[in-house]
């Protein structure tokens, strides 16, 4: 929480805050994307075998979404609220909304390092063609093919179908690449008049060389420990990344869809998210992780703690 | 569109027409399963890696279903629908119903070229043991086991829980390599009194040797182009076959599960199936595409294209 | 029926009953891990490729779960209700409540044979962290690794969202060789009054060695035979073990999710389940297997047969 308070004296406290259900409102980001080195377990240490990694296996240089303050002028760190436990390079920062608002992502390529061109592609939100960020050659323009030094503007509405937590992810021409070394981050989106969650926690499932991440690290000691209080509203915004499908398991939980049928195990595929919200009331130590057997051995795995009542 | 009206001059008019809804009928339609050559690439391009493609990657023999005239006098196009971009030679024939419908698709084997025995196995719709076209030693009969030159009829109806899209393939003794080859297709089931869309789009998604094919066609420049217009009520009718999972997604666009959640990717399981609708607003050109990602660069991807309102 | 009919004999009635429905209880169950050899195909036959299996390839030492008197005194079978067709070593023993009830799970791990610390994780149902039964370096306790000759007792809620049929399985420190080697199975669980199938059938898919098994079990012949009547209420409770999806198809049937959405074929990943329900009416023999074509090709098919009404 250190960090948290840090940041908030430094006044970015409207950064974190959950979006007014006040008004419709045009929101704008700053995001670039930065060359960066990444350790994927910077203990060293294989939980689920017992055994150590080399920094060899774990450190690689990629490239990421940064959020920035107006102008790209400071790059802020990838915080997406309160005691989540999302603060490091991976996924980009959460860009939020209301249904109804407009959002305006300035997006900057810094790539200085591997000189590739990028772009954003964002689902569940409305847009015109030309905020597609999606290369297709003899279709697409400069929305889809950001050069080193080159910024574009990406125009959104939250739309009415639009509530919920939706990935977004580089589309360029190079985006293999880009999605392997982490270039994705989320949406979350509320209803107009919605409660905000008391903790909101990003979880990203994506394979990582020969590692499965959850938010570009593996294995507990490494992943996000979540944090909560019996008594909190709770909200994960899940998404996958990749060629693989997942499926996310929190331990000792059951929650309902959005329709209300009760579940603790969901299948993603490669784009899909979900919006998964709980009233919490089980103190303890507890897991989540994708259940994919060989995902899990892996690293897809971390823990979440809950307090209780004060 | 030209060869669209070539077929509405031959009198095809009623084969592409939604089925009438005022009361329930007896459709009839004439499949047979034969051999041809197929092109997975005609344009000879990998349009996602920029690199050529010769004719001894791409060019194979092959079975599929095809439609005929009564008595299997004359074959017709694969065409589904009047605009629908879909007119090649994978998937079979889309066989199309009301709720309340009685089927009788008569299927004769002109697999002259490999000698295999076929059958078709129908999914969403009632049907005795007899019609349902899967080869089990010891149980099933001639309907799972047509041999070249011999025909079978399946009995199907359309029930109160068969509105919707749904796969039909190949269940027989060799099915694997019928599978692989594309011996598949679509049935799509209106309610009974439920509105006919303006545009419906078949897209199955399936492997073919290397490449992940859409309705047998690899890269955008060989897959379908989708076409409608802004007002109009455009329909997907989405299967998956093969061993794999999919995550379907369309570009700018969202729509509702029947139940009306929303979202603009699913992930469909081998023979699991979408229907997908919505009323058009979005102009522009569009990509459609498998969102798992070694897919889309295998070729699984296609173009969307929205023209204004008049 | 007629090992059944011996059970009955032995006093096992209550054990194969639904719960009763008259007033919330606790219901205690006895279960032990324990070595034992299984034959994946005891016919010794690939009946879809018609070819032989050797004992080689089809026999090996593994550990199951296994139900046993009070006081782990006698061992019973893995019978799950009254003609279901599970009558063997996977799953592990159907543990049935009701929601409202509590259930206690007395696990004794006999493994004399690999000598593992084994353990018991529930799906759906609420409990405390010392019944999770999972495994992680500094959190948790005995009940996650219960090593041989020791014991545990799990204390289980089923709460307004436990019903369903859902998976459990060993989440100990050797998890992968345990779940491979099939310590899994599933709980069953109704409503407070809601009314109890006539059949109720349990499916496991998960892989075994080269092969795709049902409940342990691969290709018909070994696979179960699930029977049933026209008029009777049949539920089929499916869960899925392993680092794969697979998706669940019955032939000439079509079923409702708990929300009314009709469907014919299910995709599920690792660790989810469905609990599918229909009033019986058409009489044959059926296949139910996974459509994902390579798993089907390797084992993952069996019968349903289906008695005209009396």
């Amino acid at each position: 929480m250190r960090r948290l308070t840090a940041l908030l004296v430094l006044g970015a406290a409207s950064v974190l805050a959950a979006p007014s259900a006040s008004s419709a409102a045009t929101r704008e980001y700053w995001v670039a994307a930065v060359p960066v080195t990444l350790n994927i377990a910077p203990n060293q240490r294989d939980a689920i075998h017992g055994t150590a990694l080399t920094p060899a296996e774990t450190v690689f240089g990629t490239v990421v979404y940064r959020r920035y303050t107006k102008g790209w002028k400071k790059p802020l760190e990838n915080v997406t609220a309160p005691g989540s436990g999302n603060s490091d390079l991976i996924p980009g920062p959460l860009i939020r909304a209301r249904v109804g608002d407009k959002l305006r992502v300035h997006f900057k390529n810094l790539d200085t390092a591997f000189n590739r061109p990028h772009s954003m592609h964002f689902h569940g939100v409305e847009y015109k063609p030309d905020s597609d960020g999606s290369y297709l050659p003899g279709y697409s323009g400069r929305d889809a093919d950001v050069k080193p030094g080159q910024t574009w503007t990406y125009k959104l509405t939250a739309g009415k179908d639009s509530a919920g937590a939706w990935p977004y992810h580089d589309h360029g021409k190079e985006m293999t690449a880009s999605l392997e070394g982490g270039m994705f981050g989320m949406l979350s989106i509320l209803g107009r008049r919605e409660k905000a969650p008391d903790r909101e926690y990003v979880v990203v499932f994506s394979p990582m060389g020969k590692f499965q991440a959850v938010n570009g690290r593996a294995f507990v000691g490494n992943t996000p420990v979540f944090k909560s209080r019996v008594g909190e509203l709770v909200q994960w915004d899940v998404a996958v990344i990749g060629s693989e499908h997942h499926t996310f398991h929190v331990h000792g939980h059951r929650w309902r869809t959005p329709l209300g049928v009760p579940m603790d195990t969901v299948t993603l595929g490669p784009a899909e998210s979900a919006r998964i919200r709980w009233r919490e009331r089980d103190p303890g130590t507890w897991m989540y992780h994708c259940h994919v057997e060989s995902h899990m051995m892996a690293g897809m795995i971390g823990t979440y703690q809950v307090k209780r009542a004060r």
